[in-house]
């Protein structure tokens, strides 16, 4: 038996959206030597898209297997996938309806190993792998965007849960009986206040409140997580208090969080951190706050350091060489 | 290289409590060998302490080991007690103050490897060893006594976290600036209502606000758990309002946990689960009500099956023999 020679070995990084899917080639050093993308949303059925992918895919591959590359196997990352059965189950986002055995059509189609996670699992895969989660073996990964996903290092490995769904943080409630979800219909949680989406709604009533405010100068359909931004770097105290009040609430979520798998760190992604410190320091504050005192002053706060472009790809990939 | 006779196997299990330790011979069936206790308040000393310990636990060891017995070492569950470090930090209520560095103190004594973590950690492993939830790989484990503690198993594991200290699921704030904690001084934590503790302040307030209620007909000092659940037996309204307050805040907080680790089930064990379906029916309810969809009518809320005086004592031993 001979050494397997890392540096040769690639994976194939799929990350599935509900407009756009992203593919990259990437090596062990985390480094996408090829990559592209395809429209989700113009194929009805998943076969369909599957070929699709294969076309765009397969002289890529090709191209690679005559450096003597070893193609390891494709990860993916997509919304409601489920690591254990290896499906797309009921994605709100997609086209593809029901149950969708996608490893299944996906390994048939380009004869090596599939693997599939949520794409908040595959971003903390990512980190682990590639980026600022290097050598941590506890650390949870919060993305905040849209809305807001999660995926939990526990002990090296991600918690998947008995039926694979661990790690829906976003929809902890934080507020009970507080302000209701636009889609799940719960009331008060996480992603109703610290996702993009939240920060919208608190600022269209917090400028309603305050009408000083610069927020007023927008028209009601321009206000966004954005604009709220340049306001607050202006000065305005209604912007402030939109992201200090967001920032409270993701606080005392973190807070809860930590008390249950305390991780040596939280890893931030995704468009709203971008915020900096409007956000950052009032969720440290009441993050400390909340904890029991053994786990005060611990648990750091971190950004991601991957390109926001690659991280799915990269985290997607890292599946693949996942232990 | 000879078979391992599994059933010669055995370990000692010991359970420290403010006031008094208990501790137990057990084999791999998770029978109670011999068992004994000495007082832990009698030992301003943890060397004292733990001299005492083996005078009394020697001659059991001599006993057993004339039936070729193999001891195979010492599992111990105590308040405040970190697995990484085996030590006893800073716990309030044992006589020993600073940090102990008890696993050190324990195998230079009995010469045998020891192990420490706290009681509900212990607790999940007894239950996955020995009790309701042999065969399971995720659970969490509910102490519901004076306190509420906790322990998370995940794929088969304990969930320690980076520094030993993770699973402190009573100090999640349920209630953000709700009641505030007799001892931490949290606002709103599970501990605060669903304790037994928790329920007697309760129960104190509600029976205020209803003259009627029966639980008027006990002085101040007597009101307690067990109380209401005679008064919620007999048909009082209040009584069972108050249970019925600590089933919704305890089920709002199962569905955050629900959303954190997907366990198969929950495990409730201690004083407080005794008043049953007055609390267990609006904890589920609440539960399922604050879950996404996908988690819904899942998640099985399950009573110990171990004897609540042994429970701690196979728990600790079970530490023993974990993966």
């Amino acid at each position: 038996m001979s050494l397997i020679d890392l540096s040769k070995q690639v994976a194939l990084g799929i990350d599935i959206g509900g407009t756009n899917t992203k593919y990259g080639l990437v090596n062990h050093r985390g480094e996408i030597l090829e990559k592209g993308s395809i429209k989700t949303d113009e194929y009805d059925r998943v076969e369909d898209f599957i070929d699709a992918l294969y076309l765009k895919i397969e002289p890529l591959l090709k191209n690679h297997s005559g450096t003597q590359r070893q193609f390891d196997g494709i990860g993916v990352g997509a919304p409601n996938a489920n690591y254990f059965t290896g499906t797309i189950e009921q994605a709100p986002n997609l086209p593809w309806k029901g149950v969708i055995h996608f490893t299944d059509l996906m390994t048939k189609k380009f004869g090596v190993r599939c693997k599939i996670t949520n794409d908040a699992n595959a971003a903390a895969l990512g980190e682990m792998m590639f980026g600022a989660a290097r050598g941590m073996k506890d650390f949870i990964m919060i993305t905040l965007g849209t809305g807001v996903g999660s995926g939990i290092i526990s002990n090296g490995s991600l918690i998947y849960g008995h039926d694979g769904f661990a790690g829906e943080l976003g929809h902890t409630i934080v507020k009970p009986g507080g302000r209701k979800h636009w889609s799940t219909g719960s009331e008060g949680s996480l992603e109703a206040y610290a996702s993009a989406t939240g920060i919208t709604i608190t600022a269209k009533k917090m400028r309603a409140e305050f009408p000083d405010s610069m927020l007023n100068s927008y028209p009601e359909d321009q206000i966004n997580s954005k604009v709220v931004y340049e306001c607050a770097k202006k000065g305005d105290p209604t912007a402030i208090e939109v992201f200090r009040y967001t920032g409270q609430k993701l606080g005392e979520a973190l807070a809860n969080f930590v008390m249950f798998s305390s991780p040596e760190a939280i890893l931030l992604f995704g468009g709203v951190i971008k915020a900096g410190d409007f956000i950052m320091k009032p969720a440290k504050l009441h993050m400390e706050r909340n904890l029991l005192p053994i786990f005060r002053d611990k648990v750091k706060l971190v950004f991601s350091e991957l390109d926001e472009a690659d991280a799915a790809i990269l985290g997607a990939s890292a599946l693949v060489w996942e232990k």
